[in-house]
């Protein structure tokens, strides 16, 4: 294991997560006039980023330049998990400051728990969304537009570590992209990996000046806009208000979320096939066209079974759900918790118990892979409901053999395995998660399991809120903090795809060089 | 598809069920007097026995004699889904009958539903063990019998089933049994077929005389001793008392039925061994092996978990948990549950969160391979787990090539994609049904969560009482006829492995010849 290498990597990090804190600092500072309590959030900035580029540097001197082609897959997956688990401290760091220095005027402030700023923190870098503050506007600007700026950062690195990075190291989801998508990934690629990341970072920052300019024109303030927009195309979920979405009361806005929300969800080696002007990947891309079909079939049913019912907006008015208003609250909410963004107009737990099920049915599959969307990704639930399905026939033909297509490409049985076995890991995660989450809670009645379950699984999948005590209308502030570590973890392994993490507490991932 | 070969195997079936129901009136009516309501319950039985030996001539007539030989796959099938479904249909008529002359004195009794009486019929021969009545004690003896030996006929057709015919056919669990067991499963071994089956009838009639005269001797009345003998070595599980075994507050029949639970949730073929002088085999069994482990870890935890608590039994008294006590209830909670037989002592629904999520744990896990036990089995989830573990090293060492071993055979890709296929199967079939009780019963709230799911698996894993409002203390009376439907359905799925009954709705099954 080459562990200066990886230190090196670490201290690059560090610092770029500062530079990034500076970089929020100063513009909020000279675009936005601060509230009360400013001074003291941008004192805590400020000493986050000298500490950061203070460890940065040591880190970075202490490490070993190496050589670029050493990086193995040990390396990287250490690599990947210690980015998530040190960027999460760094980045709580101003959250925990801001409310020891402010603590005269708030002396029970939730962020007073260091605990549950990094819980905060890592749902900003794992695009997860679930916040630990009962009162999101007592929080000044500076630290509102850091939350959503840990969302934007967070989405940026894994799109470039599953899009560009994992794929030409052949790490995991290697086969599930298609090879045309990258153009290349099965010739020796490293150098290649520059330049995709490149393209990448073009295609994410054009996706995110679109929402925001188009947040604007529909009403919403520079502010809001900017922050929502950050929290919209990492399919974070972070608010900047108690009413997410609702506040706005406005279905231009609802409907440019949904638009953006429904990009940010898709695979973003897409977009960079259609930047590389290959526009018939789109319209071939199988994981695609069930990644629409599941949100049409949802939306539909969800609509039909809150027709005619009084919808509850977050802003607590009531709205008759007419046909228009259903499909509004319905298409905004299936939307928002399939792709695990966890924006919310509606207080859907007081939805039938049907429309539940299918959300969370939806919050276990997921996005597309390559994408900020969280859960198992579409393109593994459909490779578990083929592999079902041609099982059936096995049973009484096994001399038939149809080779299990996805699009044009034969899934092998490496495949096969690869996408069962993380369905039923991520699965038996969840599960463990919401037993863990009981237990540190004490609580054992069954009014309980579905708030223990759903928050286990709105973290695993990076969703954010879940349903009952962890749904629209409530937050994580209530969560003991050894609960809070547990999903700190699972918001971790649920973001990397569980394999980064999970390795590291094999002895033998240790051993050898 | 040789359909008049169905027929006349079939007919065969029904003839079977036929005597073996005239034999238990018999036996009843000369062993022990009868109480009120005997004559009509008799009228009932005598009916359907007529009915049924006419039906069954009929069918064998109209049938075709074939040849065995040419039994195939998909006849087999066929032949094993409907030998269920029938034999519910003229199980339940008993019930039937006996409810209608008996409206008088009984007029909203539950089996005046014929939908009821399916689900109580369906849960015997499935060796479930759920019931539809609240009042166990209103039924007459010769009726309660009846109830006892349908498990002990479902419970025998499954073993034969699993150990001795569908591994000659090479269907589904062939490679999950190691050769050694069966001794020759790799040569042609037709001929054999009826062979094995003389065995396993003979070590099922064994066991069935040790257990009958075990808990004689322990004090339960001869009644009692073979009805409880009968659902106990099929692990069904239904009782002649409303509190199940917990009525004769003994210790000793607690610690006989352990025994016995344990022994019914192993491998048959391991005794089928034994029965050969092959002993080696038992000890070297990697699946019996876990299936003691899994039993061993969870008595501990859960005799620490309830240790110092009041344990509330099922006659309604509270025992004070001292180790000795917590250990028996336990001890038997843990193996009635994991076996899947269902009996109970102690209202576990009033245990803490740990101990129920660890049973529910083994619910879903069930017993050995060729066992009458339910769930997905031992070796399934043995071999999951190694898979997972497995991958975990793959994604840094992807070079190393480890082969997956049980026992000293090596799973190969089919093997492992079954296992996981099944898995994932089971527990989207456990969700659609949890989803569609729900709908049915028009329960929302999360309150009815945990009992829509556990009734859920209680039925699809062959189980029997699940928690709270399916708990030890509560029956199946209270659902509608359309949830009924549904968990008989269940039932059915898991008790012959999904695949028999599935391959039924594809409409490719029925096509060829």
């Amino acid at each position: 294991m080459s562990y200066r290498f990886v230190l090196r990597q670490l201290g690059l990090l560090m610092i770029v997560l500062s530079v990034a804190m500076l970089a929020v600092t100063a513009l909020e500072f000279f675009l936005w006039s601060g509230s009360g309590g400013q001074e003291m959030a941008r004192r805590g900035l400020m000493i986050t980023v000298g500490l950061g580029l203070i460890t940065g540097a040591v880190l970075w001197f202490a490490g070993h330049s190496g050589e670029y082609e050493r990086m193995g897959r040990r390396e990287a997956m250490l690599l990947v998990a210690l980015s998530w688990i040190l960027g999460a401290g760094i980045a709580a760091m101003p959250y925990y400051l801001w409310a020891v220095f402010n603590q005269a005027a708030a002396p029970d402030h939730r962020f007073l728990s260091p605990i549950a700023c990094y819980f905060e923190s890592m749902s900003g870098l794992t695009t997860t969304g679930a916040t630990v503050l009962n009162d999101i506007r007592s929080l000044p600007p500076s630290l509102l537009l850091w939350r959503s700026a840990t969302h934007w950062m967070g989405g940026l690195g894994i799109i470039v570590l599953f899009v560009a990075v994992l794929p030409s190291l052949g790490i995991g989801g290697k086969r599930l992209f298609q090879a045309e998508f990258a153009g290349g990934t099965r010739q020796g690629v490293r150098p290649r990996i520059g330049d995709t990341a490149r393209s990448l970072w073009m295609i994410y920052l054009g996706l995110t000046l679109a929402a925001m300019l188009s947040l604007r024109l529909a009403g919403m303030d520079w502010f809001d806009s900017l922050c929502h927009t950050l929290s919209m195309v990492s399919t974070g979920g972070l608010s900047t208000r108690d009413a997410s979405i609702a506040y706005y009361e406005s279905v231009w806005i609802d409907m440019i979320c949904i638009v953006f929300m429904l990009m940010a969800g898709m695979n973003f080696a897409l977009f960079f096939a259609l930047s590389r002007g290959r526009w018939r990947v789109m319209w071939k891309d199988e994981e695609l066209r069930v990644y629409l079909m599941l949100k049409l079939v949802v939306v539909v049913l969800v609509t039909a079974n809150i027709l005619g019912l009084q919808i509850v907006t977050l802003t607590g008015q009531t709205v008759e759900a007419t046909l228009g208003q259903a499909l509004r609250y319905a298409g905004f909410q299936t939307v928002a918790l399939h792709t695990g963004t966890g924006f919310a107009t509606a207080d859907y737990d007081r939805w039938p118990f049907i429309s539940q099920t299918l959300l969370i049915g939806l919050m276990f599959i997921g996005g597309c892979a390559g994408s900020t969307a969280g859960g198992i990704k579409v393109i593994r639930f459909w490779i578990v409901v083929k592999i079902i399905l041609g099982s059936l026939e096995k049973v009484y033909r096994p001399q038939v053999m149809r080779p299990l297509r996805v699009g044009k490409s034969v899934m092998d049985d490496d495949v096969k395995l690869g996408a069962m076995t993380y369905v039923l890991l991520f699965l038996a995660l969840s599960a463990a998660g919401a037993v863990l989450v009981a237990a540190f809670e004490g609580i054992g009645g069954e009014a309980d399991f579905l708030t223990a379950y759903s928050a286990s699984i709105a973290t695993l999948g990076n969703i954010g809120p879940g349903l009952h005590d962890v749904g629209p209308t409530r937050t994580y502030a209530w969560f003991s903090e050894p609960s809070l570590v547990v999903m700190s973890g699972l918001m971790l392994l649920g973001r990397i795809e569980v394999y980064a993490v999970a390795v590291l507490f094999l002895p033998r991932f240790w051993k050898g060089d």
